[in-house]
């Protein structure tokens, strides 16, 4: 491994975020044979960064991510702070010719997200690479479907569900956090969890929203705000109330209806309110032939129906995909053994880094992750009209963005 | 028994549901001790009603429903006939004195429904009743989450999630029926299995629908016709296709959005095109103290979410309905042993009797299935309208048609 | 149906297995045309006969089952006493010229048994026909478990899991029942439920087995007596206690691994301990092409493993048996539209009625019930020899036996 | 964390457990703070040590395992070795006074396990530490199992039900590998999955058996010899088959059932013929106040049936292990989020680092190993005897070894 090319990254943020991604760059390269070597070469952090440095292995520290961009001896910015930043630093350090992976949402409006993805285009020009981090897309179950999709087994797409269900916000009396804040986060659970169900199903079917309907509610306005000093190393979700009230400015839940491009109707829902699913991020395609499914909660299983077998012995079947056969999962350990949560960061690495050093355009690309802020932004004045249809925009790079599924 | 009076009962239609009702009148009150004792008196069908008095149990065939309000000896009139013909036959009875069970949908047509309603109240001063036949309210396991619901065991209600996925249009080349038929069946997946997590939702969650927002689709809209003659016993969905084509002028497939009185929100979809779903009625409600779900393809269970219990230990718990403890289950079998598809109908006789004699409301009222006729009509509207947001209207007799959950 | 010829039953004990009965002579007719037609004339019960006959719908009541036999008027006796009736009633019937259907087990010894095979083998030779009551293996999935191994979809089979679970002595505060006393019961849960898991595994496999090793426990040795006077129309497994002890002299639980003539190893477990588990009869087969698994709380469903399929696809398939392409699926419901546990009980009626217009053996024949019950024995005399692998005898007429699955 | 105290490891082998040890000591401090600082000082394989080195990051390579017992910077000794070398290499280590991490089972042999244990038992006066490497104790849902009976949800014990269930041997045609000759691998399913479901149960329970009657079986004695050359990265349960036949000299299959000290009857099945079963163990604990349930193909949940709840809402909950409140999880991701088969391992480091610095025995000791090898042994002589009840030899060590469950 020691032969091949450096890799030097530098990662902006520190949070949980910051913890999965420090954990794919050190495991990536010791169960796949990267054509590049990461080094963990750099973290930037407001406050903390140096503890940080030294807990998930960073090289070196420092405060401002201005440091990331200016410093020759890096070349990927890896991006974990909140959406409102994305667009900034990310096109900083493309101009600058350094590969940027920012984790989802791409940015927290639009607009940003079309600097950014106009940014990437012109990077690509250069040689150099630009990914948003929708991890989902490389849980093996998920790469799996994808390949089933393509390979034709569902023949002509009609439905798709989509799920993501979570109850962390089902307790009233649960304190305000930046996730409720509508300057910071943008958007509630349907920019941090719908936004994982619009690009997984359209990753999985292959296929682009066109229109949406929906509707936004949040159940719960105000909400205890956060003490001051809050337990160590809390973990995002979580957290200690003060005596005083917040407003809640975000949804708590979104529920759409889509029209894809093939004509097919997808049925999404993203909720912080459904009592008892923790992690639900549910999919289901159902086309002529054939139908699949996945849970998040069991995240190493996938269902497949086959519509197409005898018709005395039709049903799902429950596929572990923990497999030599399946995607990634041979790299790891031996038949049925699963993997877990963080494992698709570094799958998620693995991919990145061939990209780079094959030249390839690394997907999801900027594009792709414009054309989910295009969803989630038209659901949202979709919202605001009453439920009325809306087209989500499309452009030259969006028919590229279509092209999902590699 | 034999010291009981009798409750003499007139079937209008012999179709499939026929045979279930039948099966109902004639298992009920050997399972159940009943005030009155049912005694299967006339079978009315177009053709062939004497074979189906032979076959189910009928002393008497007649071919014209007007025998059936005609005859002195008839003290109910049981309509499983299309939804077409609900009111005429149901009015005419109620109007000559006879209880009624009708089939749901109460009728095609709001204002058909209305009438029924209209007649039904007027009725009610006579002490004669009716009834509307949601028979999957009588499952066991649907009666014990109204019971927990009632008990308060959901706290606030936020979420309702409700899908009747079935797949047998999946196959582009499978033939019309006539539930394919705007003219006959009044309404494709959104009155025929739409109506029913309608209902249930409704009365499991004590609430009533307001508004809504939805979307109609028909995925395939040519179809060969069915060929003239057809095998014997015919059950309804299937058949055998001819080389013409005719037009599918229903829906496909609905989904809808709607919020409740109390404010919760809820997210519906009924579809004949969820490939490898044959049954799945799926309900799921999440309040902030706990959470409920059900699904037609395991009757015989519920799931239950306890937020209250110790943090460690967190789950939906399988819950089998069929214990002593559970509604109507211990007039079956011993602990353990499921029930099928056609007990509802026994329980909904067994209510009905019990309610007739002692001088209550049977529900589902006409008021209730009429309710339900308006949510369907304003998701219909809604859907002409682009997903407008569409009120439910609201009358006195509705504030009844709220108080579900007996 | 009324131009059938007659067959005249008399049903001899009227307890819940009665009921069960009572049901299936009612109802079977009614959706499955039958060569002769069911008449349900004579129920026996030594008190409360004519309440039964009432309340199930017999046309006369008798208190000594020796009526049965002497009436000319009766062409089968269907026996659902207790087992140590089932030899003398049986064998009376056969000689008497009537059909005999008893219940499971055949009998509470294998003397008795033997005796009821010779019978049963004495009487073919004249036209009358006997069958043995293991109505789970007419559950439309274990039906079709058993289509799926003669074609062949297992391969070589090398391994069954059987277990029949259930938890309804878990509470020591319950009382003694007949079915906890040797004397009457014969055997504990070894004879009443391990008995099923005998017959199923060995008709599904098509497999008999030849030699077992077991081990019985009796938890609880002490238990509360029933008192004196029990609650109307008591299930059978409950009751109210008295404040005096009795002995229980049965076993509470058996475990046993047994060779199948093909080979194959069987791990069989019978419980009435096994706490939460309420009617959990589960089956497993593994072969080197395929699996099939069973449980009998989702008794509409299967599991169906086809180990030649595609490596990145295997799975556990869960199959609906409820189509019309299933076993006895197509003469009851819908698509999609589970039956309960008495259908069992109509389809062995069906089946039985048709193989005497058919001048067939019945199967399970009172041969196969021998066997059973020699397994039963073998897995007793194991367990008081300190689990000593001891054979299982076979004779001229076992050779029959192992012809199942037809 | 540099300013803790280091802990030099040296790992003698390495296989697939070499990769997953190495990636416990690797990611176990980054996500626990530890008392000491692992230190990934030296690696040892007869070949290849020097890439494997490299691959799985530890600073030097060698050879000779004794190379590790001689240097002087070393503190602990991970053996991930074939079980035939474990009594040597670890009393050569202990002796020198170093800690010991020993992969389960602890020896193929009981005299060489009794070794083991007394040199553990020496070099714990020494305060040099042993453990034995059953690594699935440490999956939290098991953590949890443990907690919950400790707690007393289950009352008294009566029955444990505990299968391990592969079907990687399922094809005949498969090749042999080391682990079907007895040389190498001291027993078949019996001591490698068999081991694990003797461990875990007594664990859960916190009870020991004492005696045992079993029944093994070798399906297929004959396979393929694996061909000289081998793809690379084999991972231990494949391999491509060469001409020539080899003699397997290990058990496929295991059954046994055995005695609790408490009294409580367990049902064990190992086997590696179980078509379809991936990695399939499972654990179910039957007591009279409630049962727990785990299958390691959903390791994040653990199911849970309280009987003490009301009648009406009794079932099995599905747990999801993933909360703040259960063992380990805190430390890795945010609520709902699952962990994979490797986790098990780091949180084995971190409670051995743990005990190591406060100076505590770590569990499961070389005497719990010890006791779960004299298990294994009177399965074994049951088998040979005729499934003979099998007395489990105690000793003062074996006292300590049943108080499981810290």
């Amino acid at each position: 491994m020691m032969s091949t090319p450096p890799l030097r990254v530098a990662m902006i943020g520190h949070g949980f975020m910051g913890a999965a991604h420090s954990q794919a760059w050190r495991v990536a390269p010791r169960f796949f044979d990267l054509p590049l070597q990461p080094e963990m070469t750099l973290v930037v952090g407001r406050s903390g960064a140096a503890e940080s440095a030294e807990r998930w292995g960073w090289a070196d520290a420092a405060s401002d991510w201005r440091a990331a961009i200016e410093r020759d001896d890096i070349d990927l910015v890896d991006i974990v702070t909140p959406g409102d930043t994305h667009a900034e630093i990310a096109i900083a350090a493309l101009e600058a010719g350094k590969h940027v992976l920012c984790e989802k949402p791409l940015a927290n409006a639009v607009e940003e997200a079309e600097r950014m993805a106009a940014a990437a285009q012109a990077a690509e020009q250069r040689g150099v690479r630009a990914m948003c981090g929708f991890s989902y897309r490389r849980v093996p179950a998920v790469q799996q479907l994808r390949r089933l999709v393509a390979e034709g087994v569902l023949g002509e797409l009609r439905e798709v569900r989509a799920q993501y269900l979570q109850d962390w916000l089902s307790d009233a009396s649960g304190p305000m956090t930046w996730r409720l804040d509508k300057a910071l986060a943008g958007s509630g659970a349907l920019g941090d969890i719908g936004a994982h169900i619009i690009d997984m199903s359209q990753f999985v079917a292959g296929d682009a929203l066109t229109r949406v309907t929906g509707t936004l509610e949040t159940f719960v306005r105000e909400r205890p705000l956060l003490a001051p000093i809050q337990p160590a190393r809390q973990k995002g979700l979580g957290g200690t109330a003060s005596d005083q009230k917040g407003t809640v400015t975000v949804d708590d839940a979104a529920w759409f209806t889509g029209r894809f491009a093939s004509g097919a109707v997808g049925a999404f829902e993203a909720t912080r309110y459904a009592t008892g699913r923790k992690n639900a991020l549910r999919l289901e395609l159902s086309g002529d032939r054939g139908a699949l499914a996945f849970d998040l909660e069991r995240m190493n299983e996938l269902e497949y129906y086959d519509a197409t077998a005898p018709a005395d012995r039709l049903g799902f079947r429950r596929v572990q995909v923990t497999e030599p056969e399946h995607p990634y999962t041979g790299n790891w350990w031996p038949t049925g053994h699963g993997l877990g949560y963080e494992h698709a960061f570094s799958h998620q690495v693995v991919d990145l880094v061939r990209d780079i050093a094959a030249e390839r355009t690394p997907r999801p690309s900027f594009a792709d992750g414009l054309q989910v802020q295009r969803v989630l932004d038209a659901v949202e004045r979709s919202a605001a009209k009453g439920s009325a249809w809306t087209d989500i925009p499309t452009s030259t790079e969006d028919q590229l963005s279509t092209e999902v599924g590699r």
